[in-house]
């Protein structure tokens, strides 16, 4: 079976493959919202129909929530899985749309043409590109390249409740040798990627209590222990001056870079001030023995993510307040125990508790990092596929957000996943005037081409 | 004149005096709501017709607000000038109040008769004990004891917006040798004070920002500045390890007690622990070489009253804030300078920024504290003749809070101001159910009467 074809096809379908995503685009699948299960519903539907329309034995699988989607295609040479997913996001504010969310187009732009609309880069847009890859392949070749199982959700904006039952139940069936998933990014407009790390994330609330009642600042102030300046205290104390984080312990299982990634990294000439400078900043303010591209892939972090207490409304009020709270994440890596820092940063907060004060703390998720075999000789053949479509070689990267997909795979099916994406920065997911470039789709669409075609060679 | 039968007609005409302030609490003159404008009048009114029922030319005076009442009576003796406040504290929560807040009556208790009601403690109840021992005085003896001067203000809750003015354009006749306030409480239930101490409060408003807006803890936690963690590292600065506050040059002007009010405070023996206990602490948290009334009356404080930034919402966002903000007050005394500290405090903060943090702060007011000049002769009659009425000798004491008017005083009319009140810790002034002791009412009156038996004998 020979790649240039199919290249070729997809390349003379590519006005009815945007079509077919347009039509994905208009059915408005918001996970979050009970109002649109129905259209959850519809776009479960619709996928079904279109893969069976290229051959693969699909159907819509229920959950407690909204529907997987599976279907199977067998054939000879490794068994591959292929994850996407069909929800979206809400759409508000609307009044930030430049258009309907839910009636897409395709519009120039001074940096090409995108498809406008909810969903085009998150998920729907980057599903659909495995899948017209396979549409083209069928149709040159009679048969797809392997043996594939699509595995599409429709909870992943929403928490992703029902997705490790459903894998667990159905093990056997979704095992694959490799899985691939596409809701990533670029890691520069020439530059496709494949991400190889995921940080895990631990989240945590605490509520330091002091009086058993706000209080007045004129008649108690001085004597009395201020939760805010408690809770203040501890979290100043979270950092040391160089940017390290505190917390006893928090480094055990912290890898370092192999010689190879950390030499492909520093190859890739992060413009460290213009990621900053975009977002009206300019100074590196992780670790400071830590390039910049460490602080976001492959160093573990801890934010505060939310803070209050006391008076915060218009004016002032004297008041010494009874409690103060604060959120608290951590990002991980590598074999980072994410339950294990949970009780460590517990005991060390406890430790920094004056008298007369107390703390409550509340758990918000565990996950930790997943971490890819990239000795796997997949990941290499994808890599020099990747970089036989684009301009510029593909990339080993990281991810400084946390996917818990590709550590379900790992851990419930032990197949280890290559996240490959083609998003930019802009696209403007979760947020109004979300975009995919025409660009991503088509050659996303022929990166999987080659990708399918570098895999099932042997 | 001789005191005693003064004494006698107060008690015997208790329940009148009893109901004429049932009537005056009637009047639901809350001074912040518009609604109630014209019941602010409407107390006004009642307070002019019964100043001139005891022979004092009384008139209503217009500001831009609420009106004042202003009251003189000739005499020989010193000029003394009597000041409260008519208006009172709104009422809601209302559900939490056992009765109509503006249907009061006198109900047994446990710990005695109340009279309860809106404004019963603050600041009605306090200002009638004055006017009934003038009305005792008068009925027995024909005449006031000395050239009195009676003003009361109807914004003292709202944040007296007419006052200054009103005291300026009015210095001359508001002028006296000495101010008489009652609008404070006593030291203990058999304690009674005279407040010579009072601290100055200092209001900021600070909010630090990092990036130009809101981003993914994900994409960029670690390399980004985090504006709560900076806000959290400066407020944790504020105080060091022995709980003093490390604005520069913030301790100029504050004086040490002499050793004589040393001396009478010690003797105080005040209950720390129960103090503190009653709102479940149990350490004194300010600087650790003062004693806790020091802390409370005549030490210097930085007190967090509002901290927020990021989601504060249920469940959690991995958000890394683009702002954080805080609400922080000083509590001065002595001579400090509270412009001086706003500006050392301003760069002291500016001096701990980071790179890539801004500050914008908002001013919220600025008072100095007011220390009253006790060699006058006159505190020290003041000070036996409550500790005649009284089972425990009077106290000099200091008050945490501040009562801007008492610097008025001696600003614009170069008058000490001595604070002479009845109020108890539990009286819920500005709470539901807020009452008056009927002791503190009766014995308020027969202490005065005292109060000014004392200061006219020369």
């Amino acid at each position: 079976m020979s790649l240039d074809p199919v290249l070729l096809r997809i390349d003379s379908d590519l006005p009815n493959a945007t079509e077919r995503l347009l039509e994905l685009l208009r059915i408005p699948s918001i996970s979050t919202d009970p109002a649109y299960k129905g259209d959850c519903e519809t776009a479960a539907d619709w996928l079904v129909a279109d893969l069976q329309s290229i051959g693969v034995e699909a159907s819509k699988r229920p959950t407690p929530g909204h529907p997987m989607v599976v279907g199977h295609v067998d054939g000879d040479g490794p068994h591959i899985l292929f994850y996407g997913h069909y929800d979206v996001q809400p759409v508000d504010p609307l009044n930030l749309w430049d258009r309907d969310p839910f009636d897409p187009e395709v519009q120039d732009t001074p940096k090409g043409k995108v498809i406008r609309g909810r969903g085009a880069a998150d998920d729907k847009g980057q599903l659909m590109t495995f899948v017209e890859a396979c549409r083209a392949w069928k149709e040159v070749n009679g048969t797809l390249p392997c043996k594939i199982t699509f595995f599409f959700e429709g909870e992943e904006e929403s928490g992703s409740p029902s997705l490790v039952p459903f894998m667990k139940e159905n093990a056997a069936e979704l095992t694959s040798d490799i899985a691939l998933i596409c809701d990533t990014g670029m890691f520069g407009e020439q530059t496709p990627a494949i991400v190889t790390m995921l940080r895990g994330l631990l989240g945590e609330e605490l509520t330091i209590r002091g009086a058993s009642k706000d209080l007045h600042s004129g008649m108690y102030g001085g004597i009395s222990m201020n939760p805010i300046r408690v809770l203040s205290k501890i979290i100043a104390s979270l950092h040391d001056e160089s940017g390290h984080v505190t917390v006893p312990q928090f480094y055990d299982g912290v890898p370092e870079l192999s010689p190879e990634i950390k030499a492909q990294w520093d190859g890739l000439n992060f413009d460290e001030t213009g990621f900053l400078g975009e977002v009206g900043l300019g100074t590196p303010a992780g670790e400071q023995d830590r390039t910049g591209l460490e602080m976001i892939w492959s160093r573990p972090t801890c934010e505060v993510n939310g803070i209050w207490g006391g008076y915060t409304g218009d004016g002032f009020k004297t008041v010494l307040p009874a409690e103060a709270h604060a959120k608290i994440s951590f990002r991980l890596v590598g074999t980072q125990d994410p339950l294990a820092i949970r009780e460590s940063f517990r005991s060390y907060v406890q430790s920094m508790l004056p008298d007369d004060c107390t703390v409550e703390f509340k758990a918000h998720g565990a996950s930790s990092a997943s971490q890819m075999e990239i000795t796997d000789p997949a990941f290499e053949k994808a890599r020099r596929a990747l970089s036989d479509e684009w301009p510029e070689p593909a990339a080993y990267v990281g991810c400084g957000g946390s996917i818990p997909i590709a550590g379900h795979f790992k851990k419930i099916l032990g197949t280890d996943a290559m996240l490959i994406g083609f998003g930019k920065d802009d696209d403007q997911i979760h947020s109004p005037d979300e975009k995919y470039d025409l660009n991503s789709f088509h050659k996303g669409i022929r990166s999987w081409a080659r990708v399918l075609d570098a895999l099932t060679k042997g």
